[in-house]
This record gives structure tokens, C-alpha cells and sequence, in this order.
């Protein structure tokens, strides 16, 4: 048996800019060296978007009862899709149920211990709302499927990692979907993942929600002494280095973002605005918490440049190194 | 008469950054060759400040009555503060009060036409509130003082510009201080303000207050459909060049940063996180909407470093440059 770890990489909205970069990485040989990927997807999608953008056709697919002995980069078919049923560039029902069943079928086979880990190009919510699916994201379908307690979303790079204590709600929800439990929930697996990453105790820094943290009480309802505050001091005691909580505006500064391995983020924006602003394009999502390997690209289906090879596969191929890396550790730890 | 503007350059808490980055502004001949800056503040604390830092000491207090035709630069004696009454470094109720009177010195004498314009060093909220000063900030206290009808902060660098339209209040507040009347107001106000200091009509962006600015009503309460829309649609029809509301996590991406001029921002946090992390040590703090023109620096106190002579005055000098482009273009207007 190979000692790399098998990847399952889901194909994404079929309409999206998914299928050329699934491609680009069945034909990259660098990703072949640490990792077998194996794209769940059509083939004829993959084939006719090949055709139409120049790109090397993917390889041949493999049954599913091959797939824990398999090798080589391959393709493996989840649904009956085909061209007749979506134009390029524009999502509707079918591709976001065949997105979605990508999704479903590389969580079953994960949790079945027959691929090792999974990388997700991007989906569409409103071709999975049109589908009847209301999950707003991939990490919510992720945990439910894998019965995960607790989980959450973090982003990585090189320059900045933000966890989210809450994630896809709306502005006004936030403050009361914040407990001390969740936000010390979040720095566990924040602190526990980072560990993996950076192969030492990471240094987290943890924001406040209100502007420049509260003041002491002058904005909000003290909501960094009432949860924050408290959180930390339990982590603290569990050993975590941790610093905090900070005014959100200067938390995010250079210098203290060149000492900080990951921010504890209290809602979606707070964290993604300055990511996203630093390091697009370099950034990888991945759901901790979860009794699988998961991971995803930062972008979109960016419909309006699908399936025109515009689209750069960078992205992904971090994605799917992100997932060998930490499908290894688990394997280590296990083994 | 000095074609100069004069500028008034308030002093600060004396216990942080203040005194010494004002004495640095008045040995800058730079700044004396666009303006004639007079620091509001104590001599004597000035003095004390030039002696422990090694810095040139100021030049002699100009009284009163000689404001109007001082051309160059100078003190203006407010208060009688001395150094008897606090240690550099720690903050208190006398420092708070001796920042907060050169403030309101400033504006009336603003407001009469004494000086053109005011530049702000940073004020502590804790001595302030040790004071019994109950303003959150400067822009509160300026709003106020000159009987604005609408206000509101701006800040702007070459790499970002943000305003705000909630500030200083708890996370839970701001949706219900969203009204169509003061998106579009903030909207009017940076529209007149990047006009003046870019000299062409500015490309604004304005950010949805929810994740993925809503999505469609899918997070949130539809802010952007009921709020925000409307507004940017009543932008259009005065002439604006308005794109939004655009996702929070998206707007600041480094390509569309290069086409946009300003950001109009729900909250504080939105814009001033991703000003900081960008643009930290270089961002200009204006008031806009107000009978007067106010700047002033990006940082605050810094109680840990003060009156150690590490401080760096780059930030007042821009901060005194905005003010007096402000102010020529605004005595070109009146003239």
C-alpha cells in the first residue's frame, strides 16, 4: 500500500471555475509526490471542460472498490451529471445537488477510513438552496454528517490564521450565540490544530467583539469580562499561550501579527476582513473539530470566469497539501 | 499676512506621546514651509518634555492677541498645568483635563477664524472620564462643540480610506442606529471630502453590514435590501459613483482597493480593521461635516513609551498636512 495519504477532492459547483482547477491538480506532478488525489466528480463534466479550455483530460476514473489500493491521481464518479444538464456559468438545481453529492459521498468514504482526507473546491448557495439543500456552507454539512460535538472554521496562510466563534449568521445574532463555552471550545481546537501546523505550542491572540474591546465597559454590554475574559483564563490553565482580549482594530497590526500563530475571532467578518485583505488566493479553510481531515479553497465558483481557464489552481493545490499534511499527522498519532 | 494657513496642533494628554511628537512638529522645517503650526499646550510641560528627550525645546508662547498674524511656528499657553501635578506616562484627571481644554481652546478659536484648522494629538478616554468628561472621543467632542448637524470619522492614507457610520458604540447597538438618512449622509459627506482631496469625483464602495452583505436575506434582517440600498440608489441620482453593498470580506481585496477611493463602513471595527492592518502609522483621522477642519493622528497615547524620546512624530505631520490642504482649499472656496 502507498504511504501517501489519499485525498478526496470534491469537484465543487460543476458550473463554477471547480472542474478546471480539479485539472490543473490531476495534472500537477508535484501534488502526486506528497499525496494521491482523487477527484469526485463526472467525467464527462471534466472531459467537456478540458475540451473547452485546453487543459489535459483528466484520467480515467476508478471504481469505488479500488479506490482504498488506488495510486495515481484519478477521478472517482459520484452521480449522473451530465452537459445537458447545466450550461457553464450559470448555477441551477442540478449542479447543486451534484455538488453536493460529492460532498456527502467523500464524507462517507472518509468516515469509512477509505480516503484519508478531504479538500473541497467551492459550491454555490443558491444552486444548493435551489437543490432543497439549506445548509448555508460546507462546514455545516460537515458537521452534521460526521455527528461532529464541536467544530469550527479556521483560515490559514502563511501571514494570518483566524478561527470564528460564529460563523454564518446574521450581524445581530452574534452576541447571543457567544458563550464562554464556545469561545474556550474554539481556542481548544484552534490551539490543537495550530500545534499540528506549526509542529509547536501555537501563540493565539483572542479579540473582543465590541470596538477597542469594550474600554472597560464603555461600548456593549461587557460582553470580553462577562465571556471573554473568562474563556481565556480556562485556557490559560489548560496551558495555552494566549493574549487577549484585544481591541479588533489594532489586533491586526503588523508586528503583532508577525508574533501570533492564529486569532480567535468572534464573528465572520472580524476575522475574514483582515485575512482576506493580507493573504487572498493563499488562504485554506479547513473545519476543525471534526473526526476527519477537511479542507477547503478560500475562493468562490467565480461563475463569471468559469470554464474559460482563467482560473488558478494555486489555491486548491494548498488546499490539498493542507490535508496531506494533517492527514499524515492523524495517521502518525494513530499509528 | 502669511498666506500660510495656521494650524492648530493640540497638544494631547501631556502624560502620553503628545508633548514630545509636538515638539518634533515645531523643529520640522518642512511643516513650516505649508503652514504655521501653533501647538495648544503647556510650555512649561513642553519644556520638561524637550529636556528628558534630548529634543530641540519649543519656541516661546505667542499671547493671545497675536495669533492672527503669527507666522511661525509657536506655542499657545492653555491652562496651567505643570509637572508638579503628574509623572509622564500615567494618565489622570488633571492630564485629562489639560488635553480636554486645549481641544475646546482650539475649536472656538477655530470657529472665530483665528486659526484655519485643527490637528489633534491623542487624548486618553480613562483621564478624560477621570475628569468627569463623558465624550467617547474627539470627534464627539468637535461634533458638539461646533453645533455640527451631521458628522461623521473619516480615516484615510494613500493605501485606504474608510468612514464610518456608527462609531464609538457597543457591537449590539448598531443595527438599530442604521437608518437610510445617515448611510446616505456619511455617503454625502466623504462624497464633498474625497472630492476636495483627491480633486475629481471619488469612486466610493459602501459594505453590507452582514456576512456576504446578506446574501440575498439569507443572513441578517435584510439591512442591506431595506438600509443600504436605498441609500446608494439616492447616491446615484446626486451624481455619486457608488458600487455596493458589497460582502465585508471581499471589498477589501487588494484589486478592488486600487479602484476605490473611500469605503463607507456600518461599524467601527469594519473599516478600522482593515485601515489599521494596512495602513497603520500612516492613516489621517478627519471630521468631516463639521463648520471647521479637524485631523488628527491614527494612534493613541502610547502611555508605555511616552516622554522616552522612541516616539514617531510621521503621524501629526500628515495629520497637519491634510489640515492644511483642508483648510487652503477651503479659504480658495470661501475667497
Amino acid at each position: 500500500m502507498s504511504q501517501l495519504p489519499t485525498i478526496a477532492v470534491t469537484m465543487g459547483d460543476p458550473a463554477g471555475i471547480g472542474p478546471e482547477v480539479c485539472l490543473d491538480l490531476l495534472a500537477n506532478e508535484e501534488v502526486a509526490r506528497f499525496c494521491t488525489p482523487i477527484v469526485f466528480g463526472n467525467r464527462e463534466v471534466l472531459e467537456a471542460c478540458a475540451d473547452r479550455t485546453g487543459k489535459q483530460p483528466p484520467p480515467k476514473p476508478v471504481p469505488e472498490g479500488d479506490l482504498l489500493t488506488c495510486e495515481t491521481p484519478a477521478v472517482f464518479e459520484v452521480g449522473d451529471l451530465t452537459m445537458g444538464d447545466f450550461s457553464p456559468g450559470e448555477v441551477n438545481a442540478a449542479t447543486g445537488k451534484a455538488g453536493y453529492d460529492c460532498i456527502i459521498k467523500s464524507i462517507d468514504l472518509a468516515m469509512d477510513g477509505v480516503v484519508d482526507g478531504v479538500a473541497t473546491a467551492p459550491i454555490h448557495k443558491e444552486a444548493l438552496r435551489a437543490a432543497g439543500i439549506l445548509h448555508p456552507g460546507h462546514t455545516e454539512i460537515f458537521a452534521e454528517r460526521t455527528g461532529a460535538e464541536k467544530s469550527c472554521m479556521m483560515m490559514t496562510s502563511d501571514l494570518i490564521t483566524c478561527s470564528l466563534v460564529t460563523v454564518h449568521v446574521g450581524y445581530q445574532e452574534v452576541p447571543e450565540l457567544l458563550t464562554e463555552e464556545r469561545i474556550l471550545e474554539v481556542m481548544d481546537l484552534t490551539r490543537e490544530a495550530m500545534c499540528r501546523i506549526r509542529g509547536r505550542e501555537p501563540k493565539l491572540v483572542v479579540c473582543g467583539l465590541n470596538p477597542h474591546a469594550g474600554e472597560g465597559g464603555l461600548f456593549g454590554n461587557r460582553e470580553e469580562e462577562r465571556l471573554i475574559q473568562p474563556a481565556i483564563e480556562s485556557a490559560r490553565a489548560a496551558g495555552a499561550q494566549v493574549e487577549g482580549p484585544l481591541p479588533p482594530d489594532t489586533a491586526f497590526l503588523d508586528w503583532r501579527r508577525a508574533e501570533t500563530d492564529a486569532y480567535i475571532c468572534m464573528y465572520h467578518d472580524q476575522g475574514l476582513i483582515p485575512l482576506k485583505a493580507l493573504a487572498f488566493d493563499t488562504a485554506i479553510n479547513v473545519t476543525l473539530g471534526l473526526p476527519i481531515v477537511r479542507t477547503s479553497v478560500d475562493h468562490g465558483t467565480a461563475l463569471d470566469i468559469a470554464w474559460q481557464g482563467k482560473a488558478k489552481s494555486s489555491s486548491l493545490v494548498e488546499a490539498v497539501r493542507l490535508a496531506a499534511k494533517l492527514s499524515a499527522d492523524r495517521k502518525s498519532q494513530q499509528g
